[in-house]
C-alpha cells in the first residue's frame, strides 16, 4: 500500500528535511516514527526538501508498506512517536502512480517578514526581520515581474540539483498586516534557495536600493552573482503542495491556525 | 528617572516571569540586560507576573535609574544583551507616580486554542490544544457569564496572593478562525491561574459536560474545588496593560504581528 501524509514541523529543531548522518532532521524523525508504527523500516519521499530552519506547514510525503494498519495509526499512532515539533496532519491511501515529488504540479511557499525596529522575540526563528521601513508598494510592484515562466538562475543556489532553472511562477502576492509583510509564492517547482533569494531581492527594492523594474533585469541577467544575498530562513514555510485531482488529495492547502 | 518598557517574550524558554534562584526567568534576563546597559544594578517591576510557559506579547515594566542614556539605549541597546526570545518593544519616560503594577487599570490576556484532532507542532508550546470537537456557541454563551464584577474564587489558585478575589471582567470574547479558537479576557486584575482556570471551565462546557448556564453557578459557588482543572499554559499571552492617559502610554495594545 502507498500512503500520502501531510506533515507540519518547526524547522528550528532540525538540520533541514533530508536525512544526514548523526544530525536530527525531519525526515529522520518521521521515518523513525513510521518504522516504529509499522514494525519494519519505512522510507519517505517528500514533495520538497526544506533547508535547515525552514518550516513545514503542509509538507506532503509518501511511503510504501505491506503492513496493514487503520488510517488513524498513521496519524495519531505515528504522532505519539514524533517529537513535539513534528506532527502528521492526515494520512490517505494513494494509487501506485502517486509520487509526492514527481506528481506535484505546484508548490506553495509563504514568507512571514516582520518589518519593525525591534527584532521578533515571541516569533524568534519563525519570522524574517527587516528593521528598515520598507517601501511596501515597491516590493509589490517588483514581485509582479516574477510571474510567468522564467529562467530563475539569478535566484539559484550553486548546489542546486534541479534539471532546469526554468520554472513557472503562478503566484507572487504580497500583503501587509500591521508590521507584518506576508509573501506568497506558488510555482510548479522551486530551485534551491529560490524563495530566500527572491526575498533578498525584494528587500533590496523595499530598502530603495533599486527600482521595482530592476527585478525584471535581474531575472533576465540569469546570474546569481547579480542578485543580493540569500535572506534568512526564519520566516519561510512550505505552505502546501498541489496534486492532480485523480489522486484525491486536497489541492488547495488550508491553514488550521491563522497566518500559516 | 523612571522608565516604562514594553516587553515581548516566549514563555517556553523561562521558568515564568519572577526571579528564582538559579533558574532562568524573564525578569532575571531583563534585569541582567538593563544592568549591563546602565552599568549598575537595575530592578524592574512588572504589571503582571506570568507563570512558567505563559508568553508576553506586551508585558509592561518600570525601572528607576540615575544613569542618563538616550531612549534607544533602553530599546536597541538592551535588546542586544537579551536572549533571542525576549525583546524590549519600546521605552518611555514616566512620572514618579507611575507604577507598572499599581497604576494599571486593566490587563488583557489572549488564549490561543487549537481545536483539531492533531496536536500543534509548528505552534507547539504556543497554542493550547483540544482534540474533541468543541461546541463553540456554548463556549461563547458561557463566557458571557464572566462579564462584570464577581468573586472569582472558583478560578483562584491556592497560592494566590491577591488581597481580594473580587475582580471586574470587562471583556470575555471568543472568536473562531478555522480550527483556531481565540479567547480574549480583560479585567482590572486577574487572580493567580485565573485565565487558565477559566479556560478549563470553558472547555468543560465546550465538550458538552455542562451547559453554558453552569458557568454562572460556578462563579456563585466561589469554590475552586467545584471547577475543572487548570488548563495548560501553552496558549496564554499577556496581550497588554492599560494605564490612565496622564502617563502618556498607549492604552490599547496593538499587535505588531497578526494573531498576538
Amino acid at each position: 500500500m502507498k500512503y500520502a501524509l501531510a506533515v507540519e514541523y518547526d524547522g528550528r529543531a532540525f538540520y533541514g528535511w533530508q536525512i544526514q548522518k548523526d544530525l536530527p532532521t525531519v525526515q529522520a524523525a518521521l521515518e523513525a516514527a513510521l518504522s516504529q508504527m509499522a514494525g519494519e523500516p519505512v522510507q519517505v519521499h517528500a514533495a520538497g526538501r526544506t533547508d535547515a530552519g525552514v518550516h513545514g506547514a503542509r509538507q506532503i510525503v509518501h511511503f510504501e508498506t505491506d503492513v496493514n494498519r487503520p488510517l488513524t495509526a498513521w496519524v495519531r499512532g505515528v504522532n505519539s512517536f514524533l517529537p513535539d515539533t513534528v506532527a502528521v496532519l492526515w494520512a490517505a491511501p494513494v494509487p501506485d502512480a502517486f509520487h509526492a515529488r514527481f506528481s506535484a504540479f505546484a508548490r506553495h511557499y509563504r514568507y512571514l517578514l516582520l518589518n519593525h525596529p525591534v527584532r521578533p522575540a515571541l516569533w524568534s526563528g519563525r519570522m524574517g526581520w527587516a528593521f528598515n521601513d520598507l517601501d511596501f508598494a515597491a516590493m509589490q510592484a517588483a514581485a509582479v515581474h516574477l510571474l510567468g515562466q522564467h529562467d530563475f538562475s539569478s535566484f539559484r543556489a550553486a548546489e542546486c540539483q534541479a534539471k532546469t532553472p526554468v520554472k513557472t511562477m503562478t503566484r507572487a502576492h504580497i500583503q501587509k498586516e500591521g508590521s507584518l509583510i506576508i509573501c506568497d509564492f506558488s510555482a510548479d517547482a522551486f530551485l534551491h534557495h529560490m524563495v530566500r533569494n527572491i526575498m533578498g531581492a525584494l528587500l533590496h527594492v523595499g530598502k530603495g536600493h533599486e527600482s521595482p523594474e530592476w527585478m525584471a533585469d535581474l531575472i533576465l541577467a540569469r546570474d546569481r552573482t547579480s542578485a543580493p544575498p540569500t535572506f534568512m530562513p526564519d520566516g519561510l514555510y512550505l505552505a502546501g503542495v498541489s496534486y492532480p485531482p485523480e489522486f484525491g488529495l486536497a489541492s488547495e492547502p488550508v491553514s488550521r491556525h491563522g497566518l500559516i
